[in-house]
């Protein structure tokens, strides 16, 4: 099950580098991670933003709650998640 | 390149049924060419709305303009164009 | 799995009143079954409004767009979806 | 009497972690005591976000906002309320 | 209780002169009685708008709907209803 | 001469406690001495908000201005002014 | 007593054009009237809109709708009325 | 002097097609006539919307409006005006 | 040419109450030097804002941005300009 | 292929005065070097604000990306990026 998932960083200017840059480290980690198992399927920077488009492939509301919360920059994200259907004239949806 | 679009079609109540039809039955027609030739490669439906969030893989943004303008239901939708770059914890960019 | 429905229903006011009528009934119909089959769970009224707030529990966000989409006033309704999740302080999930 | 509630939660990224942990757990205490007491039936997190969507079952506005303001997260949240009235289409209010 | 209301009025330009004058002459008669009744204590109309703020003395929010939703120009209304409580620093309040 | 006026409160978390106090001590005598005279007829909590919503009753713009920025908690309040009129189906303006 | 107000125009592409002639011409001769007698001191355009902004110099906020409702293009304008006090730092406030 | 400007074209679907051709084409001849006088140097397309974002170069305030205004399609037109200064980064206001 | 300008200001709660002090002095000096040279001849306060509605009277935009740039609270204002044309309904328009 | 971008800086009032100005002297270094390599061809301010409107000229959404993520200032910059496609009346495009 998809949801459209836009996520933007606001890192405050003041947080101490270093923790900032452990934040940021895990966070490619746990994304790369999340990549190959299947659930994150694509990933996608917006131009001229700290801010990411993103399609989860889940299994419920609740895994998906469970994986977005659990990421490391997630007390300084704002998340909006947008659940998908499958688009009549997707090509995979042809018979 | 990639483009994210979103697309929000609003025909008039008040529309030749048959026209509608035609319209709806070309704009599949089209989105499924459009598929084939690689250049939409993701296409859903938000849930619940007449609208649909895409991707489109073009190599310019004349070319998205025209592609997205040749659409039959172009005059009656309202389209939000927003441009992706890789993103640096994206699987298919690391080294 | 759980999503929280809000739907703001704008019938033109030029409809025929017999339509009118018509759609609406249906519509009761169809919201009455669906609470019966267990899917719609809660539907309230906002005070003021020809608006509903509304939970449904389906399997799948597709489910959910097959249900909504097959409502009688579904063209003529603003739909917005929320995914929910079960909050850590629900006393259904406490230990 | 039914009232629909969203609390969005901001704890400022600075707040001493004790006092955090402390707010959050007196809360979480507090919101089970009155799921307990039957006034506020529903309670669910909104994916991707430090967020609740509530119902408050109560006899008064006034009755709400003591029972909302006396929550130990209050002056951290934002609190937006809806009243509810019971909808013509709801299962329980047919004759 | 109390509610803040403001309502909006939108009577479409092309709808037959003696009919709209028959909504408003019946809009301002229901008006009138609700006032007399007790349970619509203030109306102001915002100026430079086809608009009123009112508050409404009511029992319940059900009952609230009732009345918002039998005015004659309720369906060409846009209605925004806030619950209110006692203020602490109200006069009224003071022991 | 009426006006409508929404004030939202947003003291900083980060207020000295005793100052804080004194500051909304002072509010509430204020508030008091301005209900008295008569200027401030209606004093309004909105339900979950540190706001309210109040008319006043004064005799110029200027007037009004000169209260509004001498409350003590001015400098932490956003306030938003709607000028009222007599509605037309107002019982007071009734022959 | 100084009102800031702005309108916006949105008569309907479908009026009998002699009927808009008619509504903008003495839509101007009233405004030159208004002006003449003192009540309406600025009226600027904004540039690239069919809107106007405006400075009212009236006695009271009822004397102020009275005046904005009885212009000719009333039904078809939005206005928003700002109340506005004299500015400390302005010349004519000057010991 | 150059001003930012902004239009969204939004021509009724049911205006008559030989009328829109007629407007178009009177749109695109004077456009291009404004760009060889060199008052507007600067006119591209949105992706994906009837949109254009331009850049205009004028004496006065009055002579924008007066361009703008006289366009075949300015009563379809949402317009939106910018005024520009020189930036002092532009390398054309290097010493 | 004449510009409409409304300023709202947020001087930080944190700063020194000394250079506040100077900050207010020093604009307001600014504010009547350019009162007194005929480029700002309208400064209106808002009711219940820290905000001003004025109307400067310049040669260029870009002599509008040096004057608001180079006042003393510039840091801590939100500046919104719209340019204004001659109304062809102002009294001093008329032949 | 060109993009419009606009940038709205905000930098913290108690960043470090001799860091500030660092910044903003590689700021102006950069967009200079931008302007020079073509990639850059138009800047502007915005009257009153701390913001410009630019017009990149790039072969790519990544190219833009890496430009604008790589300014001194972009850590304080919301920016918007809108792409631009040639206009049907744009002087450059006719036969």
């Amino acid at each position: 099950m998809l949801f459209h998932v836009r996520m933007d960083v606001a890192i405050p200017h003041g947080l101490d580098p270093a923790e900032r840059d452990r934040l940021v480290t895990t966070e490619q980690a746990k994304a790369l991670d999340l990549q190959r198992s299947g659930v994150w399927p694509h990933l996608w920077r917006i131009v001229g933003k700290y801010s990411n488009i993103s399609v989860f492939d889940v299994s419920s509301s609740d895994e998906l709650h469970d994986i977005l919360s659990s990421l490391p920059l997630y007390p300084f994200m704002t998340i909006d998640v947008t659940p998908l259907a499958q688009h009549p004239s997707d090509l995979a949806a042809q018979p």
